[in-house]
């Protein structure tokens, strides 16, 4: 059969070196699935329009069923010489069932068939790379859920700054993935809309019935106009986007994970599944996971510059450089649906290290905002003031090796004869932690406050 | 009053070197409303909850109104050495009213304040870019029903594929520029949540209410989580990448206004307001708009790689590099409107010149497809054997030096003699176009149909 | 054999998600040339040394040439579950030769092993790209000389500027890529530094001679600082960069190609053999590979995002993030020279369409600037009065219809009795483009002697 | 004098917002020193080929020097309604001078003025970075001689590795800021020739000298290929990369610093002069320059990913969209030389605290790979056999809750009998350090010896 149909004047046979340029079955083949669920469509349709015949529809539709076990069986080997994994197939099916399989193309164009396969793949890939962000924030809040009140130092510029409680720490990034999981699902519904029956650019003469295939295919609707149809990658676009600012998120609690298992930190233990070893150092024991996943930041980020890249100053319609949307995808969602699955064990898995968590709170006068708090709420002092005075607590306290925390009320006083009795409770750390009541905030209560309320988002997404 | 006042343990004096590089105010001014703003709404929720007085709310509510129109008259000035923004304004208010002024910050961080202003700086222009966007939609569907009939040749790999109309093209944009609104539109619900009341990172002990600044500043709710709140730019990474993407369709439609304009196409003109001249040759009249919107796809593009690169592997929760979130966006704002603005005032002044457009229809065979289409559903032919036939065609029109639609019957049936009497007429290009009938196609009737859904979706928006 | 020995200390499996991210066999296999050859470049230093003995070296040697020949011949399959190209060579060494398998990682690193195999083949494909960008100057140099007095209307904003010649055009792109060419091995220079011997981060205590196996593997010296050397990837940035460049130059021909390919111009018609037709378009001969072309600068700047990204922010030394840095190299190599390739056969079987590139000539009063130098030059008005002059000119001849050149003596005059009889001669096109003598001008001497010089330097280089 | 000279053909008035998009002057004004220097040689060449008189040069000399007189004394003001920085000079030349203003432009275009210009920018600014790159380099090596006996654990995976020293680990950054310094050196010699003479894109009829201006300008040699020439900005790319990487390594350093500022680690303490506070908690003490210079990595890529996107698939020679060339690198040049500044500063300023760099050196078994080496290099044993024994030791140390340096010879013994009496002291970690002697290794002795190579390598930069 031949692999080159669509070259009906082109005269010459195309340079080898073309083919390696053209040929996307290499890449292309992982849209089987798709290319085949959109066939079955578009062949039912056209039978339920009168454009082909019920019997041919029959053939078709075996042919192509018997094709999907092939593939997945391994029967029927992607690794020829056709153009893509279009031709690839209804090569095939015209092996299998012949004319019938000639009039599958009937009234599409490989423009709007490609169009649709990919975005098939996209809509799929959204909702499972959405599935596992549900997962993973379940996982934040379960551990969440057991550290309410397992107290660390809350940093700001690395530094420490103000005690907070783990769980709500954790809290912080299943918020992260909320939004993630909210632009995914955005996505999802405003690019749920069917290209097929867009044929080559310009929409096609055969009595198609595009709201037949549309339905088939899960899709809202097909889409307004097939000219920007056949050029739109907007859908490509956002994945690779959800997907950049998704990964993110999780370089930042990388960088995190990273820090609390070293050896200065030690704030946490990843599990011996999720660690490996040195060639050379016996006694090394890496956070090669995290590392990766802030290492992967970098390639989703590249792929979403590439189509970028790709789709500026194209004129309308379908331009060959658009062939170029399909690898970075493909890797992005491989990237994105590994990492998340490798995130959400390595959660569960790791050790808090409570005590450390603790210990470490007593550096850094963790709770000297609250002694200015108490001098403007209840010394009624102007803010500016109230910090000057606290300054100085924390030089006293630093000049006798103490945290704030540990001062006397004398030590208190000998700065600011205002400052009164109620302070030194105030500057517990605990108690610094859960005066920080305000919605949103660190306080035990709050943060259990916050955890319910995703449990119930979570249920509400099932 | 003292410039710096926030460093009350720091002792030395600032290098001027770190100065030059930590001052945001050059570029941070332009949020002196949004600040202004902010502060009114955290104020008034400060006196309503008893923290600071009525007295004291009365003053900072007409000293920063004041300071409003001062700026805003030119009066005071926003070159001064303050490190920012907010704390120009906080001195300000400070020398106006005293104590009150002081008294302002209390319950709130500059961290929460940073975050307030610039995401309402990020709200308030999503939506006058969208609002831009609606009025370029309305300009295209004006030009796409004055041309429902204007016919040009439909292009794919820059080759003539078929004929469409030229409203039918402006609707493809108007269908890219209403996607661009709803992610837009989108954007702004998923990140319309207040910040304000997460103090540094951890909440905080004074008695706030987040319900009423978010109410009177037009949010839809707090924030969940405020560790997440002081951290979070998702809200940025949106509007630059929605920015982009809306720049990159820019930018196709201005490759093709700069090869029509170009002596080869003259399919348009651009008004003379539109082109500029050369400084040594006096014939150039050169479509220096679409090249320059064409060119700012780059700018964007890098504003966008910027923040992901900036946010990347940080951990939680506010760092400096942060401050590196908000040049890149004003520029993708600024370029985003003023890019609009030029667009939509170009495309209502430009000349369709309708007959170069039909004139270029005669070449390329453009009604090729419509005989293949003949063979499938007159002649029941199997579309990959009518795709031969009409290779044959086209070869034939080729060696008489004319187009396939300029082929008479004998011509037709000297290749294959199941080709009837009707094919003349369905080869005539008007008759190809308006061939194509499905859902979305080119055809005018079905344009019109698309510019009258287009216009109610357009009133549905305002 | 065990197939993750670099783990002594971890007691528990390793997760078989954390081995699918963590194993870079998949595709670190490309390297095992460098690695092979790396080992023996190591393992004959560590005999010389007496650090290990001769008959271990000659068992290393001998195994690992003969793994050499298992993997180029297909009977080792790199696809087994080893963690990465080293182990994977180092456990098929062991099988073979025993405990002088084990030997052979003595006094290095996995560290400086990925370090120096990926150095080399960063090295190697610096080299090959070099080789194929002189074979594309030849080509462009071949079709320059043959066109240097092909008139085409040189362009700028895509408009008609002045005549130039078709040889003088090819030669701009020959020019980009001797710059392309100078950068590669202006880097090949820099980085050509041997790392091994750094071992992990800190070097090593056994005498090893850093020297002997830099001279070996063809380096100029060893590398300055182990912990720089185990952490740098400047080399990798580098090719991805110039890679990048190269391809935005390869992206501007294609975008000329594309134009000149296009029914509006038919300047140049591709050769067949570098065409492709369309799946429902019969009469389409698309330019696919220009296109593709054009399109793969997106994903060469796309690999050099992700690298740049990757790197950002990492401490030293060796971070797992830095196993990211292969796959973008060896896709953008992979790309570069498959393009070079495809684009000097492309350029090579061109057709040049001289009578349309000189028809196009007559068309926008390209010698238009000629009567304004003439004026300057031969009447002494200041150009920015001649420049006005002229733009009269260009007016009346638009008013007749006619080209600039086409204008009579009588004519010019009208507009500004300072034209004499010499004008008509110079407005010719031809005499117009021979007229710009200015060293690297367009004049057919001047590019015949561009030609003459890039010739000269291309021997230079042989 | 007209505003707007550049435009003979244009009958109508711009449009207000063409202006405001097309106007350069509010950025390009940067460049006024680079356009009076040009206009000066240009202006030169033109007399001494006796294309303008010698009266004429004379008075357009002291024009130009008086304008460049206004321009710094801030007499002539660059914010007029001009269209860029070069009609704006040439104007204000034309007010002065008259008729010879007019005459300067002879012979050249806006397009190789603009190249020139930009060009001249780009290499002064090569030389101002790589000059800092010097002093940073000077001032590393300074840190690193005083601390080549200073220990601390060297990292991988931030993991306690091995021990090195501090002065070994500056000279990391040194080695990377050589290489920075010497790409951007490379980039100036291989961009250094003359645009000027080229004109609009074909060279000029007049006989100008190019040698001429390229000799009074400092370039090497005027370009090879105008129509390449007006197109090139290939410099300006490189100097974008070429920052990038620096700032890259920039990024690195200051990670570590931010690190080593930490609670968790006090390794360094950065001079009050270049830390700030908090405006809410009195007590933090924050890195903020290194957070900037880290952050300040996003911005520079983004400019570099801006000017690739900006010229892929640009036809040739010169269109508007390479109007966006200019404001990232101005950008990208003023971050890299205000952040080689202040990091010289700080790094300079900075204290290094030495016992807490040894203390932690007692934490993570750095010398296990000594125990390893040893039972390679005295025992004879395979790597891979004394790794995993070495493994056995940490173990035992792990349980005895020691560091392996403190274990006893019995310990050592206990778990394999061929360990002999050397090994304790080999254990001790400066024995340990200075024992890594192979070229480019930790050892003190080879740190110095490091040291002296680069003191020499600056002496001869100089």
């Amino acid at each position: 059969m031949s692999k080159k149909i669509a070259s009906a004047r082109i005269s010459e046979k195309s340079s080898k070196l073309l083919q390696d340029l053209n040929n996307s079955l290499p890449f292309d083949k992982v849209l089987y699935r798709e290319d085949i669920e959109g066939s079955l469509a578009h062949a039912f349709m056209l039978s339920e329009q009168g454009i082909i015949s019920k019997e041919d529809y029959a053939q078709i539709e075996s042919g192509l069923k018997e094709i999907l076990g092939e593939i997945e069986s391994g029967v029927f080997k992607l690794d020829g010489d056709d153009e893509d994994i279009h031709m690839a197939i209804e090569g095939r099916l015209t092996e299998k069932v012949g004319d019938a399989g000639k009039r599958l193309h009937t009234a599409r164009s490989r423009n709007d068939q490609v169009a649709l396969d990919f975005r098939l793949y996209v809509q799929n890939n959204t909702k499972a790379i959405a599935e596992l962000l549900l997962e993973n924030i379940e996982t934040l809040v379960k551990v969440a859920e057991e550290n309410a009140e397992t107290m660390l130092p809350g940093m700001t510029h690395l530094q420490h700054a103000q005690p907070i409680n783990f769980g709500y720490h954790m809290m912080a990034y299943a918020s992260m993935f909320k939004r993630d999981y909210e632009r995914l699902m955005s996505s999802y519904e405003r690019n749920n809309y069917s290209p097929i029956g867009c044929a080559a650019l310009a929409g096609t003469p055969h009595p198609v019935n595009r709201q037949t295939t549309s339905d088939r295919l899960g899709f809202t609707a097909p889409t307004l106009n097939c000219l920007d149809t056949v050029s739109d990658r907007d859908f490509a676009l956002e994945i690779l986007f959800n997907i950049s600012t998704m990964m993110m998120h999780m370089s930042r609690l990388s960088e995190e994970l990273i820090l609390w298992s070293a050896a200065e930190f030690k704030w946490v233990t990843l599990s011996d599944r999720h660690a490996t070893g040195s060639s050379i150092m016996p006694q090394k024991k890496n956070p090669d996971i995290p590392e990766l996943l802030r290492g992967k930041t970098g390639r989703v980020n590249g792929n979403l510059v590439a189509l970028l890249t790709v789709m500026k100053g194209l004129p309308l319609a379908y331009n060959k450089d658009m062939q170029e949307d399909k690898e970075g995808v493909f890797d992005s969602v491989r990237t994105a649906i590994l990492s998340l699955q490798v995130l959400e064990e390595m959660i569960a898995d790791m050790t808090v290290n409570k005590e450390a968590m603790e210990a470490a709170c007593m550096v850094g006068h963790l709770s000297a905002t609250d002694l200015a708090d108490y001098l403007v709420k209840e010394q009624g002092l102007p803010f500016r003031d109230a910090y000057h005075i606290t300054g100085n607590a924390v030089n006293l306290a630093e000049e006798k090796g103490l945290d704030i925390s540990e001062l006397s009320l004398e030590d208190l006083q000998s700065i600011d004869e205002r400052i009164g009795e109620g302070v030194v409770a105030l500057l517990n750390n605990r108690a610094s932690m859960n005066a920080r009541q305000s919605e949103g905030g660190t306080a035990t209560i709050r943060t259990l406050e916050q955890i319910e309320n995703l449990k119930k988002w979570l249920d509400s997404q099932k």
